[in-house]
This record gives C-alpha cells, structure tokens and sequence, in this order.
C-alpha cells in the first residue's frame, strides 16, 4: 500500500451489503471439500456418476499430457485442436442436430447463443423462471437493442401470446428445458409448435435435459421429438451429466457458423482446456455405450420425490434429475442443509436470489450410481432432519 | 424435423449476414490444429511456455485423476475442492493482494468482478479500448442501473477529468493493464493517482500481465507499485501465462467474499476443472522458482518488434508480450498471415471488430522458451511475407 492511500474507502459500502445479507439470512460461503469425504452427495450435478469414472478422469488426463494444460488462444486462433472437432462431431451425431461450437463453459455458451442470435429487430419472448446465465445473455441483447418479453414459468400459451404481440422480424422463444432449481419442465413441444406458428425461433438450454432426457440421455429435443429441426438451437453443458466443463451450442450449420463468427463469448475467449474437453468426450461415449444411465436418473429421482412426499414433505414431480424440497424460511434452509451434511448427506440449499420465486428449499440430485442403500439413506437423513415447523403432527 | 415446421426459416437472415461479412473480407473459419504440426506458434498466449510443460501436464492429469474430471456443481455448492483453495492461497501469495477468488475463466472474472461492484449508483469510467469482456461487463452494469463513461485509450488524465465530471457516490475507473490486441499499457500509476484523488476504485484485468509484468512475472500492479493496495481489484486469467483455463479476482478481502456472495457468474456457473486449476498452479509455481521467464518475455517481444521495425514494418513498441503489425487491409492481413503459415509461423490476425481503431493487424506473441533461431526465422517469414503495399521501395 503506497503512501498516498485516502482515507476514504472506495470498498466501504460492502460491509453494509454484507450486514444486510447476514441480518436476512443470505449469507453463503465457500466450504472447500476434502478428497476422501465420506459423505453422500445429494448436492453435485454429476447426473450419471461420470465425474470419477476411471475411463472419464484417465481420458482427460491423456488429454491434458497429450495437448497441454491449455487451449492457449481463442477457438479461432489457437484454441481449435482436433480433440475439439471430434467432441464437436460426437455431440453432433448424438444430438441428432447439424452443428455443433464448444464454448469454454455453459454460460458462456449461453451468453454467445443468446446475444449473437439477437440485436436490434430483434424480440426475445422469455420464460420468468430462466437460468441466470440465459437472463444476462438477455440482459445483453437488450443492450444491443433487442426487445425483451417475458411470459409465465413453463406456458406455451403465454409464450405463444407474447409472440402474437411482437412486431419485431426476428422473434425468438428462449427457455431452459430443465429448470435447474426445482426441476421442472418447460412445455417443449408446446413451444415449438408456438414458435412455428409465427415464424419464430426456438432457443433452449438443455443444461440439466443432456444426459437425462429422452430414452438414450440425448435431452429434451430428442425427448419432444424436435432432433434436427431447423428452427431450433439448443445450449447443453459438459459440466453436469457430462462431468467435466465447459457448453456447447447444437443447431442448424448457418447458426453455428454464425456463432463461430460473431459470439463474443465465443470469439474473445480462450477456447475450452483440452483435459475438459477429453473428459466430456469420453463420459459422452459412454452415455452412448450405456444409454440405461438415462433412465435411471429419472427413475432415482421421482423415488426420492415419492419417498419425501410420503414423509409429508412438499417436493414437487421431478421431470428430470433434480427434486426440489420447500423449507419455512432461509435460516431454516441452511441449518437443515446444515443437519443433512452433519448426518452424512449433502444436499444444495437455494434461497434468494437463487430461487426464481422467492422461497427457500433444500435442492436433491439424483444420480444413476446412487444405491438402494443411499436412497434410503438419503430419505432418512432429510426427513429426520426437517425443520419443526415441517414435523409432521 | 418433423412435418409441421413452416416455410418460414427464422434463421434465414444469417445468410444474408454471412455475405455481408464476406463481401467485406471479415470470414473466419475455425481451423482446428493437430497434435504434431511442424509450426512455429507466435500466435498463442502460452507466454511462459508453461502449457506443454511436463510438470504442467502432469499436474493438470493428477488433479483429473484426483478430484474427477469436472467440479459437479457451483463453486458455492460442491464446486470448491481443496485444490480450488490452494489455487487461490498461492496466487493471494504471489499477487501480495489479500484475497483471490477463482473463476471458471478470465472472461467469466470480468464479468462477475465488474457487475458484483457496480449497479445503481455507481458510475464506471472505462478505457476505450477495453476487452470485449470488460466491454459485456460494462454492458450488464448499464442494465442495472450504472452510469458508464469511456475515456481516451490509456489516457489517464482524461480518465482523472471523468472521474471529476461524476456525481455518483460510488465510481470505479475500469480498464485492461495491457491492451490484447495492440500489446500497448495502460498507465496503471496515473489511474491510481486519479482513483485516489476522487475516492474511486480502480478495476484492473491483468490478463496479459501476470507471468509477464514486474520483476517476477507478478503483474501490472507489482510493476506500478500497488500490489496489496486496498483500494485496488484485478482480475487475471489463468489461461495465457499459466497455460490453463480459469480467471481470478485478486483484491481486498471484503470485495472478494462479496464477490463470491454475489457474483452472477461465481454463483451461477460451475467450479473450475480440476485439472485447469491443478495445470494453473504447476505452472505459477514454476513461474516463482523460474521469475527471469517473465524478463525473457518481454525483452523477445522487444527484439521482435525491433526486427519488425528495422524491416520497415508499423509496429508499436510492445509493453508487455504481444507485438502488433498493421496491414493495409482485412483481406491483406488474412493472406498475409496464412502466407507466414505455409512459411511455418502462426501468427495471429485481427480484423474489425477485434480491434478497437478498425485497422486490421497481425499480432505476434513472445514466448519466453523462444531460442534465437526461431525469433530469426519468424522476423524472416513475417518481413518476407509481407503485403505488397508494405514493400520498401
Ligand atoms: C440451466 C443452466 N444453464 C446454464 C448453466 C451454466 O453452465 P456451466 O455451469 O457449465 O457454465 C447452469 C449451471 O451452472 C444451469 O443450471
Ligand atoms: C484482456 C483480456 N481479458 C480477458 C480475457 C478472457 O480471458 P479467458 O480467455 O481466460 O476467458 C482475454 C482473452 O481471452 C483478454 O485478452
């Protein structure tokens, strides 16, 4: 610190902000875990139990040693090695779509898909409950001179009535498919069937649907009979089901050369670490090796919904991997997520502004290698553990 | 595709913006490169040449094999290992900085560090020329509520002279330390000096000056004399010196726990890869055993550019590792540039809207595991590739 620091302190208001989050039980840290904790993991997003598959973690190692530690340079520089075309040419053909551009994270692919599909003549018709990385994507392309509706969580009705009220040239439905908080689904048909009534385009994230939807994992287009089509570009991450890091975009070959060439996130960032993408690459071979892994999630999931409602808990039906799980207030999240992870079980604890709603719970994720045993235990632990205004009289 | 899809194709209009970008010389195309190219690379960020580096590699398999193949989940969640952790302690160390927090890359470290600080209330006086990054990020913050104010490229005064004009209560000035593109600085002291005199903040992205700044590679703000500075926050990328992937916020640690409360793409967006932050970490800690890497950087860059110049080429005197060439056009650039690959050298190419005065360029990197040899022969190939308009008489 040189001699001349003012006393006045720039960063002075943070500790109010922070105050404030302590007094309305909004105050999160970050708790780096161990290597060998013994402790079931109801929180991660490692749908299909790849992220330590042997074959997954060797194929990113390889991957690492074989191309280096980095892309060293954006995609369009440097950053393309052969391992990218050949995960870009996997996800392709399992996607069933004609394209696909690998971005360094799922945000980022977010961020590129949304902004560099929009812009001025543009209006992007929005779900209210849209992952946050999709909001600033649309935030960006307001910027830029899109106009921006939005329409009631999961309404194809909505949706198709804020496309009737848009003059703009280009419209475009954007949505996740999986709501990653409460798990839900979006109408996917419905708001296809929406969109080519007007002329629209369909712009989804598929996040949480890779790996879990439709019969073989191929996700919510596969699963709404929409592979390939025309009209329709799909955001997916290799950071969840896939059990490495990084998006990719899937959709028509004029759509992703256009991303290719335009995305900031794309263009102005370092491509995708090869160790990722190897890692991806082989838990997507053997999602294709072992479709089943698909069906189990879902399977694992409604078990432990179905075992939490019998316990009087209020979960919704999960449509995909994720159960979400209401708690009275956000103090009674954290000190339930808390007791969870004391008895042995770490489950996710969303409160605002996480929560698309405003109402705090406890978020479960199934995965296709968790046990009879786990499950059971996983049921037992959350319910002997609830808050007491959750007891049951 | 299915039987109901319309005549209408909501995508048709890329087309017409493929031509468009043609016509004026701006394609790109993704050329993804093999695994044994016989190239000479001065096209990449690998300053250090740490990306390929055995310990590098290595480590960056051991932490696949270690801690899996991807984080599972927000750094807030399940997405900090302990190896996330030691990351961050080491580059807290070597930065002299209080705190640092990793993000899943430098483009996602700006956008979080720039909106979590501002919002209603706040005005951002930012550099022209600033990253197309710090540029998005300035963009969001607009959208919630900041005033923004660009000022002369690296012109400190004219950054001081806004900062004057500003009302608001909170104000940060907001630029990259080396610009990419050109290479050129920004006046890190003078911009502190103003922050100070106007109680503002200063907000640095330090992406192409750590490993290459200071004596020891620590960075613009080391070099400037404010490393630990309370009123100071930068951002890095562990992408270009450090070989990986990732970014960090390095700052006070009241602005580091907000940000890791409250940025959007910290909280929202999945940990890093655990073998980018284990390649990062390698590399920064043969970065501190072997601190002359980051003098060789700079005094090659200064040799390349000194050839260039000697040969009767445009380039700017390089502050850091990157050195920059004009060319008489879009077209001229690309043929140039794909003359020096068939010669054997990767040089870099940019075209509008890549460079922020529209003058298309080539931009060499420095490497510091260059020998004599190849800065002869790419001092021979970029000279005797050169556009005709370049030609001395
Ligand atoms: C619905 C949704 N979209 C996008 C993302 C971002 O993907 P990534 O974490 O791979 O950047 C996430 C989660 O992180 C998500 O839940
Ligand atoms: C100045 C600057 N800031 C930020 C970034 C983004 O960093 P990353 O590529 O690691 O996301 C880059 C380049 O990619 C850059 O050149």
């Amino acid at each position: 610190m040189t001699a001349d620091v003012q006393a006045a302190d720039p960063f002075g208001w943070l500790e109010r902000a922070a105050a404030e989050r302590a007094r309305a039980g909004l105050t999160r840290r970050l708790r780096p875990r161990g290597r060998h904790e013994d402790v079931l993991d109801l929180a991660g997003n490692d749908y299909l139990g790849l992220t330590r598959h042997p074959v997954v973690t060797r194929a990113a190692a390889d991957a690492a040693v074989r191309w280096g530690a980095g892309a060293t340079g954006s995609r369009l520089v440097t950053g393309s090695t052969a391992l990218h075309g050949e995960l870009e040419a996997e996800l392709t053909d399992f996607h069933g779509a004609e394209a696909a551009l690998v971005f360094s994270s799922g945000f980022a692919a977010n961020l590129g898909m949304v902004t560099a599909l929009s812009g001025a003549g543009t209006h992007l018709v929005c779900d209210r409950y849209n992952h946050a990385s999709l909001i600033d994507a649309t935030r960006l392309a307001k910027a830029s001179g899109a106009r921006v509706s939005l329409f009631g969580h999961a309404d194809a009705a909505a949706a198709r009535a804020a496309l009737a009220a848009a003059a703009e040239p280009r419209r475009l439905v954007v949505s996740d498919t999986v709501f990653s908080v409460d798990g839900d689904l979006a109408d996917v048909a419905g708001l296809a069937r929406a969109c080519r009534e007007h002329g629209a385009a369909l712009v989804l994230d598929d996040a949480h649907g890779l790996g879990v939807l439709g019969d073989s994992g191929a996700g919510a287009l596969s699963a709404a009979g929409l592979s390939g089509a025309g009209d329709v570009v799909v955001s997916v991450t290799l950071s969840k089901s896939l059990g490495a890091q990084g998006g990719a975009v899937l959709g028509p070959r004029g759509v992703i050369r256009h991303l290719a060439e335009t995305a900031r996130t794309f263009v102005f960032d370092t491509g995708l670490a090869p160790a990722s993408a190897g890692g991806a690459l082989a838990a997507l071979r053997l999602l294709r090796a072992e479709p089943e892994r698909a069906a189990r999630v879902r399977s694992t999931a409604r078990r432990l919904a179905a075992g939490l409602t019998a316990a009087g808990l209020r979960t919704g039906a999960p449509g995909a991997a994720v159960v979400s799980v209401r708690a009275p207030s956000p103090d009674a999240a954290v000190q339930w997520a808390r007791r969870c992870l004391d008895a042995g079980v770490r489950v996710g604890c969303f409160r605002p502004p996480s929560v698309p709603d405003g109402h705090s719970r406890l978020r479960l994720t199934a995965r296709a290698d968790l046990t009879e045993d786990e499950i059971g235990r996983a049921l037992e632990v959350v319910t002997a553990t609830r808050p007491e205004g959750l007891r049951r009289s």
